[in-house]
């Protein structure tokens, strides 16, 4: 069987771009930041059996393991730089390591965020990837939670709901549909998180989180940090067009409370309205408003007759 | 019981320091690298029954993640800058959490190196530590595995042997012993990476790494990356004192082949010996040269009566 180094040098060892020193050294070198920038940084770990199922398509598995720690960079305004990769393997499967790996790759090239170190160990049972990113900004325009003021327009990017649908079909906790999963599962799977968006918000939009534990959780960080409140309104919200025909309750659980939303929840000056939606349209994300920044601590949620909506659920806990 | 948010709130958000963005947010934010300076970063992940026991101190285990981390920025050269956690938990024991985090940050902050950002999730089963460190180096002076060149020097730092002791008495595969394993055990559980040493030798020596998978196999990588062999004298290997009553195999095998030591090996210019030296005493290191870098490939290991050892094992391999 190949050994550690055989494995990492095999898949993991594509060349680091110039200025960089990549895989095969103690450290990963990577070159100085730009006078006036900051690195932003961020590490995210999957664990199987928690994050995927076992059974996940590894090419799917790569994909995602990169996206969800691009997510994070996205969310701050930030440009990528470089990763690193740390996978912890029961077995060393040549065939799950070359998807896993052409999976994270094209995500990495397609991103401008170069693999440039990592490591490579055995674990007693099951998978867990853990991926650390790094990204650039302008020194004061990163996009803080604890950012967003009374009067903002509070938007999100993509639509809501298709992760959270996709998962309950794979978990059986919905009665199989086979159009319904194939309408959602990519966006489970392979998130595609809006960096050129995330970016052109940087110095622009005041407050931005991805929507990784489900809007009404990540919005109330934003509340929580920012020390407001927040008035949205349910039709306002982009439902995703694959939840159309489902019952309104399990659509409104799936688009308030669902995770694994690899897009963003961000506020912004009621002036900045015609340029955030040309950025939209230039990086083809869809932008939506869905409601406003209030000075009052609080969210309410109005409902399609104005009634108030009692959210069923309030998002994922990882420890609950 | 208390949710993730909760637990990052209570063991790991202690403050980062001025012109850093510590945990909360999407991305943490590190202040722009000086100019001629480069970003070392690395990341290793610790992994339950593979690299620690399931019992095991959870303060030392706190310690033992980041210290396997630094001691790659020492075996750059590098200055530690900040580092990020990321953590997957069977279950949130305040106990546990409250040891290990303590521990991480003693170690932290005896170091330079504060805890910026993270993750924390559930795992299914087993305790998986992640960490991610950031150092700089100024450009030109990273200590490369590749830059040793004949009739260079060859040290190591610190004793040889004794965390290998120590592993194989927790694991029983040595007869029970408490003296020894007293004696060995901080070696394994609470490694010390010798990183003002480490940055003394950037830009004065030539090539180093840390000797985390034994001495035979981690010089192996210097000769392989360099293109050259080595003679070292066994005698001349610094032995840890607590080996002295072992069986000469025994002895051997663990310093030789014996891996985690988070101690540096390093080749330097025969010019650099009184320079090398007196770093060792100020930073309370000991320094040993154990033998010579040579032209022609191949490494051969002297016996104290000058004839060739044949090495018992070539060191830990994750895969094997």
């Amino acid at each position: 069987m190949a050994n550690e180094f055989d494995l990492i040098a095999r898949y993991f060892s594509r060349p680091a771009p110039v200025g960089f020193l990549g895989v095969g050294d103690d450290c990963a070198l990577l070159p100085s930041t730009r006078p006036g920038f900051q690195l932003a940084t961020s590490t995210d770990l999957l664990v199987e059996g928690r994050h995927f199922f076992a059974d996940v398509d590894p090419h799917a598995l790569g994909h995602k393991a990169l996206a969800v720690n691009l997510s994070d960079l996205s969310a701050m305004g930030a440009t990528p730089l470089a990763c690193l990769l740390s996978l912890s393997l029961p077995t060393a499967d040549p065939d799950w390591l070359e998807a896993f790996s052409n999976g994270f790759y094209a995500l990495a090239q397609e991103s401008g965020c170069p693999l440039v170190g990592g490591d490579t160990t055995r674990s007693v049972s099951g998978v867990t990837v853990g991926v650390t990113v790094f990204g650039e900004i302008e020194v004061g325009k990163a996009l803080l939670r604890s950012a967003a003021q009374p009067g903002d327009d509070i938007w999100v990017s993509g639509t809501l709901g298709a992760p959270d649908i996709a998962l309950r079909l794979l978990q059986k906790t919905l009665p199989a549909d086979a159009a319904l999963l194939a309408a959602t599962r990519s966006a489970l799977e392979r998130p595609r998180p809006p960096l050129a968006l995330g970016q052109s918000l940087a110095g622009v939009a005041h407050a931005a989180l991805d929507i990784s534990d489900g809007l009404l959780q990540d919005l109330g960080h934003i509340l929580k940090a920012s020390r407001c409140g927040a008035q949205i309104n349910y039709s306002d919200l982009p439902v995703d067009p694959a939840l159309a025909g489902l019952p309104s309750l399990v659509q409104q659980q799936a688009v308030l409370g669902g995770g694994d939303v690899y897009q963003l929840c961000f506020t912004a000056p009621v002036a900045q309205r015609e340029y955030i939606m040309s950025r939209g349209r230039e990086s083809s994300v869809r932008v939506t408003r869905i409601g406003q920044i209030m000075a009052q601590a609080g969210l309410l949620i109005k409902g399609e007759d104005g009634s108030p909506i009692v959210p069923p659920v309030l998002g994922f806990d990882h420890f609950s």
